[in-house]
């Protein structure tokens, strides 16, 4: 789908297209639907790290608070979003040995305690050793900052779902 | 459940019980999980009602589109979500004639096609003949005027589904 098909969508195909590239925050998609016609998928991109941006912090919080978990109850019952489905296993947490799943679980929930929202990181940037220590590292974080950096990685997963989705064209 | 035991729900259980008072906008219990502890769950209503006021107006348009059409292809098809199909069922919106039901249709696509949202109305406070007069005469609303007289729909609609979860009394 090139950018004149999706400025030519009704807003409930765009949603049905695009409703899942912030995880569980159609939303976001719905929002944006009002900045078309989009000169580029860029465009629409930068639409999207505009109106995260523009959200009251309580909302950046609540974009947070709808990730899922890594590596937590529901990829090992299977109702997690395809996108993040997809996502965490390719990243290896469907295939954690049960020491490295519990260490995750303990820190998560460090993290949790402290945050207020789930850790939040591009999964498949990264492998499980990797996130491991990135979430250990963050967790003296200061809180506003780590809100920051968390929606960052927000933007990033929205990034390659849209390229995933044939939307934004991988870079050379 | 009882306002002591919401605010001691973490935000997972949270979204869970409450995901769904704004139509498909998890974002919002998720955010104002945020404000705890409430005193009372009107309080947490109205954190409700001042978060969708905070949203930029694209974000308010947002929350508009997340709502399914009154008596559209999903009440047929039995996709809505478990709270719009008992609202619409009960005021009437599976029960049209075929000719009702073709009014409505060319009714909503005018509305659509002049606001960039659907006609969000409160289906259980009204018959199936009101709904029909409103969403006529609303057709020559101005833009902004209409937006927020949907957004006050949404919450009248929140409030009834916090009634129907047995988290809001129903007032004497």
């Amino acid at each position: 789908m090139d950018i004149a098909q999706l400025n030519s969508l009704s807003y409930e195909d765009f949603v049905d297209v695009l409703g899942n590239v912030v995880e569980r925050c159609p939303l976001v998609a719905a929002a944006v639907w009002s900045g078309r016609p989009f000169a580029s998928v860029s465009e629409l991109e930068g639409r999207i790290h505009q109106f995260l941006d523009s959200l009251p912090e309580s909302g950046k919080d609540g974009v947070l608070r709808c990730h899922p978990d890594l590596a937590g109850r529901e990829l090992r019952s299977g109702t997690l979003t395809a996108e993040s489905q997809a996502e965490q296993r390719q990243a290896g947490m469907a295939a954690l040995a049960a020491d490295e799943l519990s260490r995750l679980a303990r820190l998560n929930a460090q993290y949790k305690r402290r945050f207020g929202f789930p850790f939040v990181v591009c999964a498949r940037l990264h492998d499980a050793a990797a996130v491991m220590r990135l979430l250990a590292a963050r967790l003296g974080a200061e809180r506003a900052a780590e809100r920051e950096r968390a929606l960052g990685e927000v933007k990033r997963i929205c990034g390659l779902r849209l390229i995933k989705s044939h939307l934004l064209p991988v870079c050379p």
